[in-house]
């Protein structure tokens, strides 16, 4: 991404901070700095209001800095100094007066430390001043997530090419992950969930010592992370010999409710009407209460962000933001089937991103 | 590990909240959760104190619960419950006539909501208490913490058995990942380093996409995490065609260092003198200036942890601490040289867990 890129968010962001009456904010999520500046590395502040963005590092990241963040201003601490006491040398340098800080992920002791030692400037506790940008995705953005889609997608053919019926559900995930990783992903986008038979009922299963023989199918929930930090995240059942004839019925259900989903995904949606196109499918179908779960939620540079598609949510979908579809039906003591997709709010519908089948559950080659 | 080890350690727990006058403990330390619990998820509090055990969980984790912590008292939230509604409902039923609190794990935002909703409780911040058990590994700790080591060997000398001159330090990393899991790892302990030729005096870098053709060494740091959560961290010097002969003289006074390091270390020891130790013989090789960073740290359920092996320590070893020894030379342009191991303090001196030869750079099979 181009450092202009950058320096559009930061001027956006500042807008939002002399909206909220700050004289500055600083930004401590890693994530959020990241969507700021291009920076990869960790333990760095962010110092940014009307006329100042301050960037606050270490040695370990100078050079790091100099080819991600060309053009950035960076103070740099020695391992003699600590975060906060360099923050608390540099920020009265600056004569705010008020400071903005984030309240959803700054740490007790660093909030009490900055407070006595910055006296007597107030601290703003904000939550949700760059999340609320990073919402929307910018093409650069939809750039990597169609990459982390295509690494998740070419990682999972690589692993089911590669299926056998004495592999356990965890060999299977590290050969996913290998698989993703072959294709340019940074890792999996968090620990797969392969599920063979009646684990696919359990919405926290991971992948443990099951083998496929132990059943005819298998749920499989994936994504990859991108280099750039980006997230995919897809569903689908793969069946390894044969799916009863209860779920395969299911299938069909949960089907129907993820394309009535998808097909209610557009500007100025409500993500709650969003949710209940699929969910009324699937109530309709007499399996309401197996639905637990909301329908999706976004994915980006955390693989579960705003908005939500929940019975509860009061979000409003717009375009250039990217959401998961995932309805899904699970009967105790049989299994469960999800499909889930990523989708981007165009400015006059949606686009799938994904692009594995799913007309009918996949088999092994 | 047995349910009798996690009351034992909350049994101490309890005299350490006893001593800093605290009626409880809400322990937010996701790591802290698992010392104390054995529980193994995410987004879950127990609440601790004399008298009172109280687990704060959701319905994803129910079952799960059920297996990992039996006994434990359980209280499941569920989807349309937040975390600090919860916290708040059940909390004031305790009589508490104060909160300890993890302040240098809770996020200011949960902090703020608590103590508003909790009023008039006084909430305390106390940083510290559980890792501060932690400095002490228990047997079942040992035996973990050598399943890691063992994980991260096998795992490297998979990878070593696979170079070849045309691979990218990159898919050598995601071979030994994937290599640590075939043994039983569930993943990497972190992003392992991988530094061909120059590369190796960066004291940031992790693998990239130089070639092991590009230059004869290459400097690997890596870990594994086993299943129970705990890191090992390694590092040698592989050849694979030829070290430059100021590196090989500089490796012999890197080893020398070493050694130094391991045989100060024993009960009673000041960790500034273990470092010392070490950085005495690289002083006066003449290459003091080229080691920049203290000579080891702990490694348990976090790859950092105390104690902390440098010259401005207070830290004093204990039978049961597990301490990385990792001198360097770092020599910009050229290269630089690490020795990393994993070496547990005993009752009459120390034990090195790592059993990969040292003696001589390792060669390519």
């Amino acid at each position: 991404m181009s450092s202009d890129r950058y320096l559009a968010r930061r001027t956006k962001l500042i807008q939002a901070i002399r909206k909220a009456d700050l004289s500055a904010l600083l930004v401590t999520n890693p994530k959020n700095v990241s969507y700021l500046t291009g920076f990869s590395g960790e333990d760095s502040h962010l110092l940014i209001g009307p006329g100042r963005t301050h960037f606050f590092s270490d040695s370990r990241f100078e050079t790091q800095l100099q080819d991600e963040c060309p053009g950035l201003t960076v103070e740099i601490r020695t391992s003699r100094t600590l975060m906060h006491d360099f923050l608390a040398e540099w920020l009265p340098k600056f004569g705010l007066s008020n400071l903005g800080i984030e309240s959803s992920s700054m740490v007790v002791s660093l909030h009490n430390q900055l407070t006595e030692s910055l006296k007597p400037l107030p601290l703003v506790p904000k939550a949700g001043l760059v999340e609320e940008l990073r919402l929307i995705k910018d093409s650069d953005e939809v750039t990597e997530l169609r990459r982390a889609v295509h690494q998740a997608e070419r990682g999972f053919e690589l692993m089911r090419s590669l299926i056998l019926p004495d592999q356990t559900e965890r060999q299977a995930s590290h050969e996913l992950e290998h698989g993703m990783r072959r294709f340019g992903a940074t890792r999996a986008a968090f620990e797969p969930i392969i599920a063979v038979g009646d684990r696919a009922a359990l919405p926290h299963y991971r992948a443990g010592m099951r083998t496929f023989r132990e059943s005819g199918f298998a749920l499989i929930d994936w994504g990859a992370l991108s280099a750039r930090g980006y997230h995919s995240d897809l569903t689908r059942i793969l069946v390894t010999s044969k799916l009863p004839t209860k779920l395969a019925h299911v299938y069909g259900v949960v089907l129907k409710a993820q394309l009535a989903g998808i097909a209610a995904i557009r500007p100025g949606a409500k993500c709650q009407d969003v949710d209940a196109a699929a969910r009324k499918v699937i109530e309709q179908a007499g399996f309401g209460k197996h639905f637990g779960h909301g329908l999706g939620h976004g994915i980006g540079l955390d693989i579960h962000e705003g908005p939500k598609l929940s019975p509860i949510s009061t979000d409003v979908l717009k375009p250039g933001m990217t959401v998961t579809v995932e309805p899904g039906i699970y009967l105790p003591g049989m299994g469960g089937v999800r499909i889930e997709d990523d989708v981007l709010v165009t400015r006059d519908g949606c686009e799938v991103l994904t692009s594995l089948p799913k007309d009918v559950p996949l088999t092994v080659c």
